[in-house]
């Protein structure tokens, strides 16, 4: 159902590019998490001295009619409007991504709204909307494994545009409620713990949002064993594809970024279907969000930008592409201790 | 002695530039910190929509007699062998300036060895290392006020090349030592609070060096006070000019971003010179010096990067070039909420 091999994290690459660390004109480790972060990246690779010259952000629109019951700041007619106004390049993440030189591609997994034909899109919506998991599943089985596929086709289709970092965006009303829910089952922290203010709710709309999250769970009962049966009982479209994608990034060793809460649930599911994920992934940002750090501890990987940012898109992970670069340009140009008349 | 005015902060700027990020298409204040970062800015250069189309570090080197003593974890004359792989290019920062497209400036302001007549090095010696503060006063009263001048003159440099961002950096071997000196008079913080491991030395190193300097502090008795008598007598020479880089920047409101633990120190000077500093200066990175975290909270300035570096040379600072391009890039490109459709 699900064919997808992840290639092991090339340890000797991550060393060669330790030792090549170790021996630069500077003091050894004075880079900190720099210097994890650029032998991570050799790891990933599988290149002890990788360099990213196309980056590319692929942001996954769907929407959720748990949204429905009004946990969001704004209405679910929001999503689709969003996806028109960064098909015109007028979004943050637009702004992000010409800084940081990357390309954009919006695509249509899951938007209520018939977006058939609207220029620049990808069109591969899968549905019209994951239906309201606090009244049954958000999807099938088989419109999560289809969902998974279309981000594993975005990551297929990075590569053969010559692809060398990618990062996973989202627009969708309303996805922090099954980002919180799949966080909630996969580590076992409660919902309360993981779900907060999102778009910026108050907290009498936070309580509600709790409370409808634990209605959806106790009536579907996902099986945390399962993933692919959390996906789709309590998750999304995007949440999958964006899931898909970096599984399919790590499958050809093309680093994918996380972004914030609802990157970080995407990626909690790929690595709970692919253990091997966990060494594959890039952290970014740390989100406002109270559950993104339970989700960044249960994958392990570190944070590197303290922004306080809540917006989603892929923002996060944008922001850290230009600090990856200098992560590994290091090991690219900078001269040795040695070359510069050091003896030690 | 010192004439210069800083500007007051432009509170108009600021408000305008807050006005228009709560109506762009994003929800209000859910970018955090770099809202914050996108105000100050526009308070900082009197413009409510800043742009930074050119960038520039200018690195101050100069040495330490106090050096002497062993308390780092390399020799005094790598400050003149970095000198010199800055040139070529071959250093950290040249390799961050180059990913963040910004110009490299190389000062020497008080480096031990005669530099006299090397290519592409800017000449601006006032004396050949700071004495050791451990049996005297590190610089007098006139060779602080000189090195002060050299850093407002490359300030004014930079600006008459057009340069929109500015950051200080560093090279000087056994610089955290009078930066400690200077952190703990200050703010009134024990020496041992603020003294840490700099290049990398171990535990009984560190007794020895927070002993130096504490008896530097005894012997020299600088006049909190008085931030001019404090920098001359356990100060040094690139210190002094980055602080009056900090200040020649904020005059001429160009924004200068501080780096880590030894820019901190500058910045405490410069803040302690002119108290309308305070909301002229733009935080980088948090290093992995103890005392940085006591500096910055002194200085009320927050940071955005948490890589645990300690490296020095400005590395930090530079990061933060391509976030703050991001940052105020969304007030020029961003469309708002209305021109999306939205009524809210």
């Amino acid at each position: 159902m699900l064919e997808i091999t992840i290639p092991p994290f090339d340890e000797q690459a991550a060393q060669t590019a330790q030792e090549r660390l170790d021996v630069l004109a500077k003091l050894p480790g004075s880079l900190g998490k720099l210097e994890e972060l650029a032998v991570h990246l050799a790891g990933i690779t599988g290149q002890a001295c990788p360099s990213f010259p196309h980056k590319k952000l692929v942001l996954f629109a769907g929407d959720h009619d748990i949204a429905l019951h009004g946990l969001s700041f704004t209405g679910q007619e929001v999503t689709a409007m969003q996806v028109r106004n960064f098909l015109q390049g007028g979004g943050t993440i637009n702004a992000f991504c010409r800084t940081a030189h990357a390309d954009v591609q919006i695509v249509d997994v899951g938007v209520k709204e018939d977006l058939q034909g609207l220029a620049g899109l990808t069109q591969c919506n899968v549905m019209h909307a994951a239906h309201d998991f606090s009244q049954g599943a958000a999807m099938s089985r088989e419109q999560a494994v289809a969902c998974l596929s279309v981000g594993m086709a975005m990551a297929r289709q990075a590569q053969a545009e010559g692809c060398t970092l990618l990062a996973a965006g989202e627009m969708g009303i309303g996805n922090t409620s099954p980002s919180a829910a799949i966080i909630s089952v996969l580590t076992g922290q409660p919902v309360a713990a993981v779900a907060g203010m999102g778009s910026g709710i108050a907290a009498p709309m936070i309580q509600r949002k709790v409370e409808c999250i634990t209605r959806g769970i106790e009536l579907n009962q996902p099986n945390a064993a399962d993933p692919l049966d959390v996906l789709a009982k309590v998750g999304g479209t995007e949440l999958a594809a964006m899931a898909g994608f970096m599984l399919g990034g790590a499958a050809l060793r093309i680093p994918v970024v996380v972004d914030g809460f609802i990157a970080g649930a995407a990626a909690a599911i790929a690595v709970a279907l692919q253990p091997a994920m966990r060494s594959m992934l890039i952290g970014s940002h740390c989100s406002a969000e109270p559950g993104h750090q339970i989700v960044m501890d249960y994958l392990g990987i570190p944070t590197y930008l303290d922004l306080g940012m809540r917006l989603g898109e892929g923002t996060g992970a944008v922001l850290l592409f230009p600090i990856i670069d200098s992560a590994v340009r290091i090991l690219h140009e900078m001269k040795t201790r040695k070359d510069i008349g050091l003896s030690c």
